[in-house]
């Protein structure tokens, strides 16, 4: 460590410390926690997540990190990353009062169980008031922060993703939308070609864990670092590299939806597993944005998970669990329906083709959230009306409709368009990926490992280092090109549906 | 609250939001948390224990609680009881430096996954270097805090039941030598009398669990409070009183074990749900101490979880469950068994009866950490030596014998007197309460709740504002005697073996 680095450290280990705890509190509340322990919870959450900003933003550090950003040169790699990234967070974080960051953070520890029962009543109105608030604070930090002439939703664009703002989005989405609507309408006209209805007999759930936990290990989800558990909506959290866990949802009537839940957040664990050890409890030791970190879990869901290249040597144990159901489905015709396009409500449900335009309802929302004087009553008729514009299906419930997502309920606005850039830099992968190694001979053979290597060796071992332009550029000398995600999606649906 | 007691409370509120992370680190590292996972997180654990330590031994805390000292008048009551406390960790606390506490607390998060590893490999030898580790830390600490004439044990003894010190402890375990031992080598004649062999067929350890539940839930633990989980060794844990955790083992071949581990914890568990709301989450929002605590879990575990009438009503649920193992095993034969006692070598599996021998031995073998010269190899040796000499019985390996429990890992010294104190203090109690309801009868009909209802009122609510004789005298106008517990086995065990 540098000399002058070591000032820091502290700040730097109580904040690790800090956030450890915040993350375990976090994933505990999801998966395990009793029914009335949060109320009470909440107080330390409260506590603890006001105690990491205060830690961090206090004029002791701004001093250090302005000496530090004045000696730069004198910093190794790691530390010069760390400091970028800190000031980037400190400029951020240093604009918002503390007692209104911890009222946001004690808001967030109880929405999301306020959104689950709202979603399990089926009733908007009860979470209308909490998601009401923090749209509020989302807008009034994002206000603090605001430049001369700054949207203030680019601003929670950038937190996700470097670089990107509406401008570039809404060029990436009318290309989208140009060319691939067309493509879903094509698609929409022959879903009957496609029969998946044995995904939605009755499955077995503790057989669905047990073959949830073989392909997780299949894929390269190493048990001695990571857990699986089981929550409303499935999510990758971790403490640290040796430390990574991922939960599921299973539907006794729907084989599909637990599969894919694990093998897309098995690519978020594998990300964060192959962190570097000299980075991980630092603030470079994580994924290095929401859109890269997307990129390997729809790359693994996607690319690798819904090929027949990959179910050629699993399908049959599959098939062995489930003889009953689906002993009349062939791979082929699997490896069909796990990729059947037919525009639908549930975005985590829906498929690779029409997955962008959920994205795309999401973003036009958010906008609406920063920008307008939004009629909160008002969202379930705007969704639904979207969604018939869009994709041709109304929602008949809050439930399928307004109130599918958790996003939100953790304060998350501007998350959702990482999903679409990250199905992009997946498919521009691919297609790098493919020149330099026999990619389908090795899913044929179930030897994962050298796709694992290869993205540790250029993407994963470095944690928060890069941006998601620099790892593109240090991989194939090209920038993000959201044409490859075009092609891609044309080159599949084309085929499967003999176009 | 007091005007003056405003200082304090940002004090008291961040040392209860980590002392909560610290707790939930601790239960996920012994349920859930993946196996290369803790060396990581111990780093985060360090911390969090120095910044909890820090963030009350300063001279910031000493001053407002000295103020708070000479305005104790003007203090609510539940302030006052927070106060005492304080001052008591405090002055305990401030005589030890931080980066020492620090490395103890590094060193107990790893000891445990050590100890266990050890145990598991049946080899005391990888282990004793940490034991002899936290030995060290803790002589040296007492040291600190050692006053004139004092001795080592004393001062952690008096940290678990304050007012308790060898002394005591001498002439209470020699009453216990003097009348129980006896009575132990008369029934250990007649251990044929009691056929007990069905408790060692094969359970299904998912059936176990189902009824372990069932049984958790019968003796009042409210799920929505709390829940259940696996570890090596039983415990309880809890975040607040609307958050208690309890574990237990399952084994195949030992019906009992887990039922009395899920009754005894059951027991300590109750006792934190029932706190009252206003001291929750402050310093005196726990048990009162370790022996009141143990004082619950055994008087749920013996007193009732060991009765006759206890059983009446749910013993045809557990032969209805294991219908092929207990189909000849009369509720009378299962009560014989459940309270059959024989000299054997596992404290925690051991009988009522020769229970506190057990602690007897522990009890002098941590007089000798604390005051000789030890060589720390020769623990086992000396461990077995003294099984033989008290319960006539010698351990064939180290699994069995020294390396069974895991108090010391945690740096437990001092509490193991605890168990046997709990033990008097229940039995007090047990003949206390018969008089002012129809305990009995209400067993019988399955009726718990006025049980619990007279726990609650007038012990449970009051957490630790007041100590284990306080509570006695207000009970009953009586300070803890060891003449009820001697009264107690002498009664049960006369009765069973027909002396």
């Amino acid at each position: 460590m540098s000399k002058l680095f070591e000032e820091l450290q502290p700040f730097l280990d109580k904040n690790m410390a800090i956030e450890t705890a915040l993350t375990l509190l976090s994933w505990d509340n999801e998966t395990l926690a009793p029914e009335e322990s949060i109320e009470f919870t909440a107080k330390a959450i409260g506590v603890l997540a006001d105690e990491a900003f205060r830690s961090f933003v206090n004029p002791e550090v701004r001093e250090i990190l302005t000496k530090l950003d004045e000696h730069k040169e004198e910093l190794e790699d790691k530390e010069k990353a760390i400091l970028k990234n800190l000031l980037k967070s400190y400029e951020q974080m240093e604009k918002i009062p503390p007692e209104e960051n911890k009222e946001f953070s004690e808001l967030t520890a109880v929405a999301g169980n306020i959104w689950a029962k709202a979603k399990n009543n089926n009733n908007f109105a009860e979470y209308a008031p909490t998601l009401e608030k923090i749209i509020y604070f989302q807008k009034k930090f994002a206000e603090y922060r605001k430049k001369d002439g700054e949207k203030l939703y680019d601003i929670l664009l950038d937190d996700y993703e470097e670089g990107f703002n509406t401008e570039k989005l809404d060029a990436f989405f009318n290309k989208i939308k140009e060319e691939i609507v067309p493509l879903i309408k094509e698609v929409a006209a022959r879903q009957d070609q496609i029969d998946k209805s044995y995904n939605y007999l009755s499955y077995d759930v503790k057989k669905q864990e047990d073959f949830s936990r073989y392909l997780a290990e299949y894929i390269g989800f190493d048990f001695k670092k990571g857990v699986i558990a089981a929550s409303e909506h499935p999510f990758t959290t971790n403490l640290h590299n040796h430390d990574v866990r991922i939960t599921t949802h299973y539907y006794e009537n729907n084989l599909e939806s637990s599969i894919f839940s694990i093998i897309h957040e098995g690519g978020h664990a594998i990300y964060e597993m192959q962190v570097a050890d000299e980075l991980t409890q630092t603030p470079v030791g994580g994924g290095a944005s929401m859109g890269m970190h997307e990129s390997q879990s729809r790359f693994f869901e996607n690319v690798i998970g819904r090929s027949e290249e990959f179910w050629t040597p699993i399908y049959p144990k599959l098939q062995e669990m489930f003889k009953e159901q689906l002993k009349e489905v062939s791979l082929q015709q699997f490896v069909a329906g796990i990729n059947k396009s037919v525009p639908s409500l549930i975005r985590t449900e829906s498929d690779e083709l029409t997955y962008t335009l959920h994205i795309i309802i999401r973003y036009e929302i958010e906008k609406m959230f920063l920008e307008g004087n939004l009629d909160i009553m008002k969202l379930p008729e705007i969704w639904n009306q979207k969604y018939e514009e869009y994709l041709g299906v109304t929602p008949s419930s809050d439930k399928e409709g307004i109130l599918q997502d958790v996003h939100w309920s953790m304060g998350s606005i501007g998350y959702f368009p990482s999903y679409a850039l990250g199905n992009a830099i997946a498919a521009q992968i691919y297609y790098h990926i493919k020149t330099i190694m026999p990619f389908d001979q090795y899913l044929k053979e179930g030897n994962l490992a050298p796709i694992r290597e290869y993205l540790k060796e250029h993407i994963h071992r470095f944690g928060a280092t890069k941006n998601t332009n620099e790892f593109l550029m240090d991989m194939m000398g090209e920038e993000l090109n959201a044409d490859y995600y075009v092609r891609y999606l044309k080159e599949k649906y084309t085929k499967l549906y003999n176009l």
